[in-house]
């Protein structure tokens, strides 16, 4: 029944994102469960952290994490908060990667970054740790099926093709005649408003472009102390996203910025 | 003096939880040590967030936690308020693990889960990291014992045979005229709370059984999200006890809980 | 360009300090980048919660843990908030041991402690993440640089010797007509304040030293549960420094003592 796909690392690396928090023993018992299946991994924790049921926060740090992995890694997903009810499991491959996660859409932002991409529903109870809770599928279906894709095994093993995986809506940057229309993406712990616009957009703008968001203006510079503390300003950041910053502030606070809200881009005037 | 048990995995693990939180380097000193001694062990954290000195909730994390792990994993757990005062630090067998702590009780609810056990006192101070601080028996005694028995050395090289532990008093759920009485034994973080009434207990009243805590009559659920957000239901949850919850809030804060908190399980009306 | 300096383990420790927080994903990028470059790398986490930028908390917290670590064990710093700008990135060699980090003194405390040390500046694009961003210096140069030292490679190969390297004032303890000065060095996340002065000093001054911190005389004592809870009282740390606490409450808050904050330690009275 599990069929093995290809020569794998004797070490496997699988990471780890959940909305579970700390301070509980849930991350360990997900550990504990790749562990006794894959004893020579490497666990890597991406955040345990993600707001409970933020699906759209926990679907940018895989996409922005992800890039940082060696090939094969498998990033195993669990914010989550239907659990219990009838939605989905999914295991996907894309770029050399694969994804296990709930079908709500936390993936869709990696594998769209990735694509093409296969996805697989998980069905196959021969990969679970048994007896399987009603209430915590992370250490009963998520880490047991990462654990086993980790070992080799292949995602057809999980279970049926899946083509209407849910996806979320990806704010794609548009130009129109005031400029590139595009939303906030993410917000990080220290406030920075990551936005959905590309570097490749921002370098075409030049490099006198300005950023508007809510009232403000903002100018585009190259690294945060550019500017003195406590001033706005926009770089492209290490995720190759726009991104709206005040140095030693929080900009989502200064501009009241959450996940959705509008920004535009304006192309710079030519002298 | 360091008397191999058996043949050990040539990569054992090592499961920690503190209270150390993880702000300052405390629990990297443990590690540290760890590996000093045991340097291809996997380390585990199952948590560093419990309360400062709450033995009761790291009590029961661990008997919770370790039920996910691979035989042969030593828990090290240093949730002490009485460090560098003449408690004891003991070592335990039972179920195919070892644990690790101070004769606090912090050890109890796990190994009378497992029982039968094996305890001894940690004297030996052979094993300790030099110099023995007064006040971080988690780096210089803890961390290197359970180094060495994840290394193979038996629990009889730690010290004498330890026959009067401390134990925490379980609130074993008690069937009564009015139902079966139990008490809160964990809060987690999202504010759900654990009884002491067990899975078996549950079937036995049947799928009708209705839960009270303080003013309040919940209703037995199989999962979360069978209520709408805000609804108070009740759960088997995944550690296999029946826990008190609020969709999307914290039963906890809505019904006053804490740790002790009295509840009753009545059975259902058969029709 | 890449020497190997000598043998090294199979399975190099890279221990890593941020103020990076635990809720984004940046920590795991810098492990994905490590593991892309020495995958059988053990990593452990130091902190990552360092107050954002708070340069004199990461220098203290970097020589009390690596005091715990084995030979050979790489730390990788980034508390960095002149990240982008033209500060430095350096590498240095001291006591068995190989640290990376800025150079804004956030390493001095630990060089300092195990004179002599080699500092390199860190040049050489070849040990680089490629490209290299302007915002995320961990991930691109730091994390890099460490696996490449992990893996043997000399800090030679990092770029030309530093002989200017930033260094903190580090407030050695002095002896005057009225005791022995000193300051606050560090504070825990329990309120517990860390002084300068050494547990020599201490030792030369006797049981009975008094120390005096804002208005308060505190008297010198073994380990916290010596008073009763609420008092005033100073140890000898797991750290080998004279420490100021409430026993299970927080000294900096009761004293209002921060960092930098003047202590002094009086002789014992002979009998």
């Amino acid at each position: 029944m599990r069929r093995r796909e290809k020569a794998v690392s004797s070490s496997p690396l699988i990471a780890l994102l959940t909305d579970f928090g700390t301070r509980d023993w849930f991350v360990s018992a997900m550990k504990g469960a790749i562990f006794a299946l894959a004893p020579s991994s490497r666990i890597v924790d991406i955040s345990h952290d993600i707001d409970p049921g933020d699906i759209h926060a926990a679907a940018f740090a895989l996409m922005a994490a992800s890039a940082s992995f060696e090939p094969h890694t498998v990033f195993c997903v669990v914010v989550d908060p239907g659990v219990g009810s009838s939605r989905r499991a999914i295991a996907a491959k894309a770029g050399d990667y694969s994804f296990i996660g709930p079908d709500n859409g936390v993936l869709s932002f990696a594998l769209r970054s990735l694509l093409p991409c296969r996805i697989h529903s998980i069905e196959n109870d021969d990969l679970f740790r048994k007896p399987v809770s009603a209430t915590f599928h992370g250490r009963d279906i998520f880490a047991p099926t990462a654990a086993h894709l980790a070992n080799g095994v292949s995602i057809e093993t999980c279970g049926p093709v899946c083509t209407d995986a849910i996806e979320l809506s990806w704010p794609e940057a548009k130009r129109d005649s005031r400029g590139v229309q595009a939303r906030v993406v993410y917000i990080d712990r220290f406030g920075n408003a990551f936005t959905s616009i590309t570097a490749e957009t921002v370098a075409d703008c030049g490099p006198e472009a300005l950023i508007q968001a809510g009232a403000h203006t903002i100018p585009l510079k190259r690294y945060y102390q550019q500017e003195p503390d406590g001033a706005l300003l926009a770089v492209v950041n290490s995720s190759g996203y726009l991104e709206i910053a005040v140095n030693g502030g929080s900009a989502a606070q200064a501009l009241g910025l959450a996940i959705g809200s509008p920004v535009v881009l304006i192309e710079g005037q030519k002298h």
